[in-house]
């Protein structure tokens, strides 16, 4: 099942605000184990991705996680994990990994698959990359386009265009939309030709560096620079351009044709916000836990709690609620207000407690 | 402005389940400053009728809660803290302090007043229980019937009758009725005849225990016996009637029309639940907070937070939400579903966790 000319890279940032209080900028979001399956989320990323990439695994994380990153995923050799000075957005993080492994095969594809979404269905996943390495050997860009469950606002969508013949189920992408509203959402439904967009790419690194050669030249010269000298980095990687990888490549590649999307009908979730993580959670007369459940009360309510501070939570009466209990902080809010965690860093911030955040 | 022959006798007893998590069997709510007013419920209830009763104060309470309520009233005699061997109710509880009272002065009138109630008015308040003693003198039973805010349904009215000759505003009480239903309490409020029975109750000591001798000779009896020979309690505690003071006495004498009524138009709050003492305190852009209020992160939110774990507490686009966090368990609901956390409680014993109860 191995595909020995696939690197899975696994871009492992972002802070997850809006998991707040159990994702902090101390164990963001793919440091946790926020579904409780017993591996946090990049252990999970890894082992969905590792039948098909064996060890050919490239993490890119913040300086500040690397140390936790190695930890979890012992098994990674000290040049399978790139730790970044500082954030540049998606596209530096996916450029240099690409441009690390272009050096040791040029004519390797990569997989971009975020550290922090989950996916139940390995397998369906697997067989779907396997599909699109297939179209990348051909130098598309390849973008994995997961079959919409609901008019979601939250995701970026893809249109579907012409089918690329000698492929099972590869299409050319006719556009990237951005997050729509609900009416324009329902609106794409209605036509079977969008998906949404779980931000995956597969394509070879080679290509990859081509074409962001072409659009920003001196970003794709700076990643390749370091990738052949690593101890340029810290003069060249302020420099780079801060963009993300959607707009750099994505969108303006499509322009032109050279993006093709494999049609995935497996369940994703971007693990977005305590609504979303819900989802995720077996639950119990419509009450999902997460930590102890011997530890949570609920009578006529629903929704989230999240038992992880030792302590008994009682909840009474309220349909949809959101309980996160930590040692040093609560958050209580509703799975339609869960977009608005995010607030509460900022609030947090504002007021320079900064230590919870 | 003291009333040398008033005593005031202040039964400390209830568990108070519904401000549970707050107020647990070990500390119930009378020995907790629920207000944040810098005292407790049996403080600020000592407070309130000290400068009428001086250091006339007998408090009967359970055994379990004798030291902590000596503790928190250093400045009662060993003899003015009547510990309950064992709960009867409240009749057995005032006629025992009414007996001990009558044996140190036969003319002494009592008021009795719970050890867990909040009236922010004090000088109001002991306006109405100075007319009272002047009724209880011509040996009436006296009660305080407090100006209805709102049709309560968790309340007992009380009817005034006619007006009694040479007091300022006192009245016979024509009837009790019990806990009534909104329908039947607005129809209550729209005569202007009724008033809650807040419990209170003054009254000259022989004329309590007289009355309760005709109806329940055995208790009389009894609490007079211990009185005079203190080391018959344990013996005979366990014998005496078990009834509320409403259903032994109140009730039957407004039927001889041995009941006064004055009205008091202060206010008066029993703090029965999260909801009742949201009310008590004060509240910011609607949120009342009890505890550290730099604790309390509250964003398109209103309601109630204890924040008395030490923890941060953030509460995010719910109104009417009550979040109690303490040290070792935290309630979430909302004023709607306050009288429901007694579930709580009920569900923690069934569970055999009476740690936390």
């Amino acid at each position: 099942m191995s595909i020995p000319d696939l690197w899975a890279v696994v871009p492992a940032g972002g802070s997850g605000t809006r998991l707040w209080p159990l994702s902090r900028a101390g164990h963001p979001k793919f440091l946790l184990d926020l579904t409780g399956a017993g591996h946090t989320l990049i252990q999970g990323t890894v082992e969905r991705v590792a039948p098909l990439a064996e060890d050919r695994v490239v993490v890119v994380t913040g300086r500040a996680h690397a140390a936790a990153v190695r930890a979890q995923l012992p098994e990674l050799a000290a040049d399978q994990v790139l730790a970044e000075p500082s954030p540049r957005d998606s596209m530096a993080a996916i450029a240099w990994a690409a441009a690390v492994i272009e050096a040791r095969d040029p004519e390797a594809v990569i997989g971009s698959f975020a550290a922090d979404h989950v996916i139940p269905d390995g397998e369906a996943f697997r067989a779907c990359v396997a599909e699109a390495v297939e179209v990348a050997r051909e130098d598309y860009v390849v973008t994995i386009g997961v079959e919409p469950t609901f008019p979601s606002t939250a995701f970026g969508y893809i249109q579907l265009g012409h089918r690329l013949p000698g492929h099972s189920s590869a299409a050319r992408v006719r556009q990237f939309v951005e997050k729509p509203d609900e009416a324009r959402a329902s609106a794409y439904l209605a036509t079977g030709e969008f998906r949404w967009n779980a931000g995956m790419f597969v394509v070879r690194a080679r290509v990859l560096l081509d074409l962001l050669a072409e659009w920003h030249p001196a970003l794709a010269e700076g990643v390749r620079a370091i990738a052949a000298d690593p101890a340029g980095l810290e003069e060249r990687w302020p420099e780079l351009t801060k963009i993300a990888i959607d707009h750099a490549i994505a969108e303006p590649a499509a322009d032109i044709g050279r993006v093709a999307v494999v049609p995935g009908d497996f369940i994703w979730n971007d693990v977005g916000d305590f609504a979303t993580l819900r989802e995720l959670l077996p639950a119990r007369d419509g009450m999902a836990v997460l930590g102890e459940a011997g530890d949570v009360l609920a009578l006529d309510s629903s929704g989230l709690v999240a038992a992880t501070g030792g302590r008994t939570v009682a909840v009474v009466g309220i349909p949809d609620v959101v309980v996160i209990d930590t040692g040093d902080a609560v958050l209580v809010t509703t799975t339609q207000a869960a977009q608005d965690v995010k607030r509460v860093v900022d609030a947090l911030k504002a007021a320079e407690r900064t230590a919870l955040t």
